[in-house]
C-alpha cells in the first residue's frame, strides 16, 4: 500500500505538503512571539534541477534491476531529512550523492547486492526510511572506497508473524510504522511506537538509532521493544539472536546493534513486542506558574511509579507558539500534558494519583481535555516537520535537538542550554527565539527537547544552522547531558559524543566492526568507522 | 560491618550454616516425595585439609599487603559456589587455585595490581562475592599465563554518593547487597535487588553476570537499574559512561559490560537507579489444578499491564516440597504466589485485577496470606542454598538451573525440560525426583527454574551432577530456551550457548576484548577470550 509519494526535496509525502492555512499560521507565531517578519520567500528548485555529481561505478549486469542509478533513485536517498540536508538540497547541487541505489526485496537479494559491494570496495548504506536528521544517512565516506550505494531496505517487509500469546510481531526490517501496525490491529495489538517521523521510518531503522516513540513513559525506547533480530553481514554470515524475554548469557547481542547505525551488520529482521491497542484514554492540562515547579511535579509523578503515556511539560515558549499554531488559548507559565492509556485497565485512578501530586506542586488543572486531545495532538506532532519546508522558502533557520538529563540536572540544563542557544542564534540572525519542552520522563531523568527559530539568510541557511548547533551541541555536553536521546549520532553529532562513548569504548567497538564488517564497508564515516 | 565468617567449604557464612531443624525437615522431605533415603553421612574435610597446588608465582616486593598467598586466603576464592565446586573441595583436593590473591581497597591500588599482572602475563579473576554457580570465578584458565591472581573487590565499597532527586547511588563495586541498602535505608530507598546470592554477592557482580533479583516483573534485571559505571582496563585506562537516564548515541556501553563477567574490565564503580523502600504490600496464593492454566493466568496478569512483585508459579513437586519443608500444608495441583508492592499507590486495585484474571483461568484462592508472608519467603529463600551443604553430606546430587522462553513455548519447555531432566536423574541416581517453578515473568515470556534431587555416590557426586547437568543443558537448548536467565555464563555453560551468542557475535566480543585488555589477562576461559 502506497503512503504517498516520497518528496525528494522536502519532508515526508509530496501529497501531504504544509498547507496555505498551516502556513499562515506558523507566519503568525513567528512573527508574534519571536518578531521573525517574513519576506523574500522562494520556492525550492524542481527535483530534476537538483544537479548530483555524475555517478564512479556502474552496476554489474548480475545486479541487474537490483541497483539503480537514475537521477530520481539517487536524489531520494541523498540526505537524511536534517534541516542542513534540506537547505543543501536547496542549493540546487549536492555535493554528495550515492553512486548506486540498491532496492531489494528479499534477504537473498540484499545478499547479492552487499557480497558485491564487500568484493568492491563499494561503501554500503543502509537505508530505511531516510528520515534521519543527524546525519546517518548522508553518503559521506572516507576516502578509498571505490563508490557509495545506498540501501534502501523498505522492500523487506514481509510481516512473517504475529503471536497473540507472545505478543510479538517479526517482520522485515524495512516495513514502515503504519504497515506493521496495520498487521497488528486485527489482533487487537499495536506497536504503539510513534518518533516524529513515524510514517517515514522503518521498525529496522528505529532499532539501528534507538529511537523513541512519543509516550513520555515505559517502554519509550524501541531497544527495550527487540526480543530478536536478524543481522546480515557483507560477507555473508547471517546473525540470529535468540527468540527468549531475558536471558543473562554474555553481553546481549540484541543491545550491540540497537543503535549501530547500520555500521555493525544491516539488520533485516526484527521480532518486537508489541502491546494490546489501548481502549481508556484520559488527559488532563496542568499549569504551572514555573517550568521548574512543573519539572518537580513531573518527577514526582514518575516516581511514585505512575507510568502516564503522556507528560509533556511546555516551557512558556513553546506553549505560547503551539497554542498560536493550533489555535488554542495562550497561557502565562508552563503547561503540563498529562495523559494515561490503558488496554484494559482503568486509568482513572492513576490520573487521580497524578493530579494530586501535580497539585501539591502548585499546578492548576483545567477541566479535562476531551478523549481526542492526545490523538489531536498526535496528528500535530506529525504535521510539524512539513512546516520546515515552509521555514526553508522564508529563510527561517530553525531546528530541533534534544538531550537527556538526570533530574538533578534538569533545571540547570534547561537553563544553560536554553541560554547558550538563545544567544547563538541572536548573534547568527540578530531575530529568533528558543522553545523547549520535555518529551520523555523516566525515575531518574529526563529528555528535553528544543525548537529555535532565527531570521536567516537564502543561500547561508545550512551554515547558520551549523553555528547555531555547534553552540547548542557545546551547551549540551557542558550540561553533563547526552548529546542525542532519541535520533542517534549519525555523522552530525561525532564532535560532542566523546562523553557518551568514551575513547577506549570507541576503539572496542571499532575492533568489534573489523570483525563484522571486514572491508568496512557498512555506513562508513560514523565514529565507529576507522578514518 | 562484618556479616559473618565466610565459609571457605561451603556456602555462606559458617555461622548461618543449615539448623539440625532444617535437615530434618529437608530429609524429610526428600523421603517423603522423592524415595530418597538418607544414610552414610560425611561432614566435609576441615579447611585447612583441604589441599591446594603450591603457587607458582610470588607477588613483587611493591604490592606487599596488596596480594595474598595464605592458604585460607586462596581456598576461599579457588571456587565458585555450585554444587560441582563445593563437591570438588569435598574431594579434599582442588586441582585449581588462584595463585594469589588481591584485596585493593581503592580504584588506584586496583591499578597497581592490575598494571603487574598486564606486564606479567599473570591471568586476573575479579571476584565479588565469590556465589557464581557457573564457574565464573573458577581460576580454569587456557596455558599460557605465569599464573592466576584473584582481584577480591569487596575492598572497593565506598558509598559515594545517594540522589535522593534522582533516586542513585553510587558506589563501589565491591559494596555487598545489604550494605548497599544499609546506605539507602535513610534516605527511605532500597535497591529492591534480591538474588538468593544477595547477602554474599556485590554490586558489580550482579552487573558482570546480568543478575536478576527475587522480584517477578518490572525492574527484574540488574542491567536495566544501570545508570552509569566506571570501568578500569588492565593498561590502566578507566572509563566512565555518562550519567543520563537514556540515551541513542551508539551501542549503549554500559551493556557491553553488563554481562561481560570481568572480562571486558574491571567494573569498579556503579551508579544504579534505587527505588523508594515499599510500605503498601498484599500477598495471595491462587491454587491451580494444573500448571498449565497457571501459566496462561500468569500471561493474562503481565499482558493486562499488571506488575506483581511476586508472581511466582509453583508446579506439584515444587509445591510439595516447598510446603514440607516450610511447615505447610501440601496440596494438590501448583500454587501460583502473587504479591503486588508498592512505596505510594494503593495496591488494592491491581490485587484485585490479577485475581480475577487467575479466578477466570481456574484458580482458587485461599484467604489473602498475611503481609508477612513476603518477607518469610524470602528468608527461606536466603536460607536455602545452605541446605546443598547438608545434601552434600549426604549424597543427594542437587542442582538448580534456570532458563527462558517465549509464552508461546513455556508449558511445552516445561514438559520437555522436565522430562529429560527427571529421566537424567534416574538414569545416574536411580531415586530422585525433579522440582519446577517460574520465576521471572514478562510481557513476551517467562523464566522457569528447576531443582532435582537423586541419590548420589560419595566420591562421584561431582560427576554425576555434571551428568545430568548435560542432559538438562541440552533440554533447554532443544526447547529454545536461553542456557542460562540470570546466573551468566561462566565457564560451565559454554558448551551451550551456542545459540544464546550466535558465532559471528562471539568474534565481535573478542575482537573488542583484544582492544580493551590486550594482554588478555581478564578472567580467561570464558567464551569471549581466546583459545
Amino acid at each position: 500500500v502506497p503512503h504517498g509519494t516520497r518528496n525528494p526535496i522536502g519532508w515526508g509525502f509530496v501529497e501531504e505538503a504544509a498547507t496555505d492555512k498551516e502556513r499562515r499560521r506558523l507566519a503568525r507565531a513567528l512573527q508574534a512571539f519571536l518578531g521573525i517578519e517574513l519576506s523574500d520567500e522562494r520556492r525550492p528548485p524542481p527535483p530534476e534541477a537538483v544537479a548530483l555529481p555524475a555517478p564512479r561505478i556502474a552496476a554489474p549486469p548480475h545486479l541487474s534491476g537490483l541497483v539503480h542509478a537514475g537521477h530520481t533513485d539517487r536524489l531520494l536517498r541523498a540526505t537524511g531529512r536534517s534541516y542542513a540536508n534540506l537547505a543543501h538540497i536547496r542549493s540546487g547541487r549536492l555535493e554528495h550523492a550515492p553512486d548506486l541505489v540498491a532496492t531489494p526485496t528479499s534477504e537473498d537479494e540484499l545478499e547479492r547486492v552487499l557480497e558485491w559491494a564487500h568484493k568492491s570496495g563499494v561503501a554500503a548504506i543502509p537505508f530505511g526510511g531516510g528520515s534521519s536528521v543527524v546525519g546517518g544517512v548522508d553518503p559521506l565516506v572516507p576516502d578509498g572506497f571505490a563508490g557509495v550505494m545506498t540501501l534502501d531496505l523498505q522492500g523487506i517487509c514481509e510481516v512473517h508473524e504475529v503471536s497473540t500469546v507472545d505478543r510479538t510481531v517479526t517482520a522485515g526490517a524495512g516495513i514502515l510504522g503504519p504497515d506493521l501496525d496495520r498487521a497488528l490491529a486485527p489482533h487487537g495489538l499495536t506497536m504503539r511506537h510513534y518518533p516524529q517521523s513515524y510514517l517515514h521510518s522503518t521498525l529496522g531503522g528505529w532499532v539501528a538509532t534507538r529511537s523513541a516513540g512519543h509516550y513520555a513513559t515505559h517502554l519509550v525506547k524501541i531497544e527495550d521493544r527487540v526480543e530478536a533480530m536478524r543481522v546480515l553481514l557483507p560477507d555473508g554470515r547471517r546473525i540470529d539472536t535468540l527468540r527468549v524475554p531475558a536471558s543473562s548469557v554474555g553481553p546481549d547481542p540484541n543491545r550491540l546493534w540497537a543503535g549501530s547505525e547500520g555500521a555493525l551488520g544491516i539488520i533485516t529482521q526484527v521480532t518486537a513486542r508489541a502491546v494490546p491497542t489501548p481502549k481508556h484514554r484520559q488527559v488532563s492540562s496542568v499549569h504551572f506558574a514555573r517550568f521548574d515547579r512543573g519539572l518537580e511535579a513531573m518527577r514526582d509523578i514518575v516516581q511514585a511509579g505512575l507510568q502516564p503515556s503522556h507528560l509533556r511539560l511546555l516551557d512558556p515558549y513553546e506553549q505560547a507558539v503551539s497554542a498560536a499554531m493550533s489555535g488554542g488559548r495562550v497561557h502565562a507559565g508552563s503547561t503540563l500534558i498529562l495523559g494515561f492509556e490503558a488496554a484494559e485497565l482503568d486509568v482513572a485512578p492513576a490520573m487521580a494519583a497524578a493530579l494530586r501530586i501535580a497539585s501539591a506542586h502548585g499546578g492548576s488543572t483545567e477541566a479535562a481535555a476531551p478523549e481526542s486531545s492526545a490523538a489531536s495532538w498526535r496528528s500535530t506532532f506529525f504535521r510539524t516537520p512539513y512546516l520546515r519546508d515552509a521555514m526553508l522558502d522564508w529563510a527561517v533557520v530553525a531546528e530541533t535537538f534534544e538531550t537527556a538529563v538526570p533530574w538533578s540536572r534538569a533545571a540547570g540544563a534547561y537553563a544553560s542550554i536554553r541560554d547558550a542557544t538563545l544567544e547563538a542564534v541572536l548573534a547568527v540572525c540578530g531575530t529568533g527565539g528558543v522553545l523547549a519542552r520535555t518529551t520523555h520522563a523516566y525515575p531518574d531523568g529526563i529528555s528535553l527537547y528544543f525548537t529555535y527559530y532565527g531570521r536567516g539568510r537564502h543561500g547561508a541557511l545550512a551554515e547558520q544552522a551549523g553555528e547555531i548547533k555547534a553552540a547548542a551541541s557545546a551547551a549540551v555536553v557542558a550540561a553533563g547531558g547526552t548529546i542525542s536521546h532519541h535520533h542517534a549520532m549519525g555523522r552530525d553529532h561525532k564532535r560532542w559524543a566523546a562523553k557518551d562513548v568514551p575513547a577506549p569504548y570507541q576503539e572496542a567497538i571499532r575492533a568489534a566492526k573489523r570483525s563484522l564488517d571486514p572491508s568496512g564497508i557498512l555506513n562508513p564515516g560514523l565514529w565507529w568507522c576507522p578514518g
